[in-house]
């Protein structure tokens, strides 16, 4: 395992904030996360939530905006946020749009070319990222959840239920959940994974949760005023899709709430209290 | 009065985050704010706290980075926070340096060219903005506070000791409190109100309490392992201050904290709490 470099480090809510870099052997490439770590770990190893932000977003977006040092520090979980996708991989074309290459990784390891090399955030998130942690932080490799945003939702969704021992739960802000069937997903499935849709399902929620549950009960909030709901977001699509195998789903209408963080710092408590439970800190 | 533009709006913690401009008297331009209106507001008049940035800040680093909203929806209260300076005024150099100029206007009203004529931050703060406030939101104008962060910190503790009957109470975290005696402060006051020391009094914390205490205690925090602590912010010196004429403080110095908004965020809800018990709110 590759040295870490350590790029910044604050104290905050008696716990330790810091942002960090490693050279990936996922992604070929150096890959940038944030640490929280609640006071609680002073005295032994703590739970793991990672979050996986959205579109456009980096390693540092949700820890400045979503206020969850907070509630992390009160529960005593320590929080993980990697970056959205690798960068500067010198793939063509990367930087050229904001849903595809840099910040919109997608959560998915790519098989076509140019995205194969380097974006792997699939295996980043669900393999090296733990190892990482659980051997240079008082993590307790025993315990971990995972949550996430818009594209980061779809990402924990896609994690959570192909590896359902893996995360004791999952929950999602306004995420993408249906991505095979919205234009989002369509875009960058067919250039990541190319275009026959049918090795789509690996990294489709809807299609996931249908072949296998993941058990314990999901949590979605959704804002009714997000400007991407019906075009791309579409949770009713999870819905039909949880109703069909009897997975346990709670999704919330939050009226009036757009597709942005103040709608995330609004309810990130109530994530993290439902992965506390899950967790048996609270 | 002018009217206001609104810039964005976004549902937060039950209550409502918006930003706007105006056509400013004070500064001969416009000005941005940002507001956050809590849900108690539905049932009346509420409580305004007055939050000043500090240099290079926005009106919208506050609102994103502090966590401030969950503590304003809790209590009831609204909170405003105004841009730093007046930008893109046409003065010179104005945008040469951080801490002179757009994003510096260290909450005074110049005097010295060719910053008088937009420069007015001061009038901006007390006087036209709680006017803009209370005419177009639901604020209750008998009950105001404010409070800030480093050279907001100095405006806050600035406009408190010269208006002890306009605001209930004000705390600071990290504040500038001598700026006549700093290498900020003796910068920007030779630059904005001439090179005349005696004239820089009227906006000088330390000098201000001993002529006139604010009565009320005084919070302050501050980290020690703040970057500007020994050099730009000597908070001892308003210790000293506020001890020759009885002013009660209450300065904390919170052991391994910077001077970022990771700190700001930790102790944000101490200080509206302080706000909310002399706002009559708790």
């Amino acid at each position: 395992m590759s040295a870490l470099t350590r790029h910044a480090q604050h104290r905050c809510f008696a716990g330790t904030m810091s942002f960090w870099s490693h050279a990936s052997t996922s992604c070929n490439a150096p890959m940038r996360f944030a640490v929280f770590v609640p006071p609680q770990a002073a005295h032994g190893p703590v739970p793991v939530v990672y979050f996986l932000a959205g579109l456009t977003c980096t390693e540092e977006t949700f820890m400045i905006k979503a206020g969850a040092q907070r509630w992390a520090a009160e529960y005593g979980l320590m929080l993980v946020a990697p970056d959205t996708s690798p960068r500067h991989t010198g793939t063509p074309g990367e930087d050229d749009e904001v849903d595809l290459g840099s910040g919109a990784g997608f959560y998915l390891n790519a098989t076509a070319e140019p995205w194969a090399k380097h974006y792997q955030m699939y295996r980043f998130v669900t393999e090296e990222l733990p190892q990482v942690i659980e051997a240079n932080f008082p993590a307790d490799p025993q315990r971990r959840s995972i949550f996430g945003h818009s594209m980061g939702g779809h990402g924990a969704l896609v994690c959570a239920l192909r590896n359902p021992t893996r995360y004791r739960s999952v929950s999602a802000l306004a995420p993408i959940v249906a991505p095979s069937q919205i234009p989002w997903g369509q875009k960058a499935f067919s250039k990541y994974l190319g275009t026959d849709p049918t090795t789509w399902a690996e990294y489709d929620a809807c299609a996931l949760v249908q072949r296998q549950p993941f058990g314990a009960m999901i949590l979605i909030d959704q804002g009714t005023s997000d400007q991407f709901l019906t075009h791309q977001l579409q949770p009713d699509l999870f819905v039909q899709a949880c109703q069909a195998v009897d997975q346990p789903l709670t999704l919330r209408f939050q009226e009036g709430y757009d597709h942005g963080y103040f709608f995330v710092a609004t309810f990130v408590g109530d994530h993290l209290k439902h992965h506390a439970q899950a967790l048996g800190v609270l």
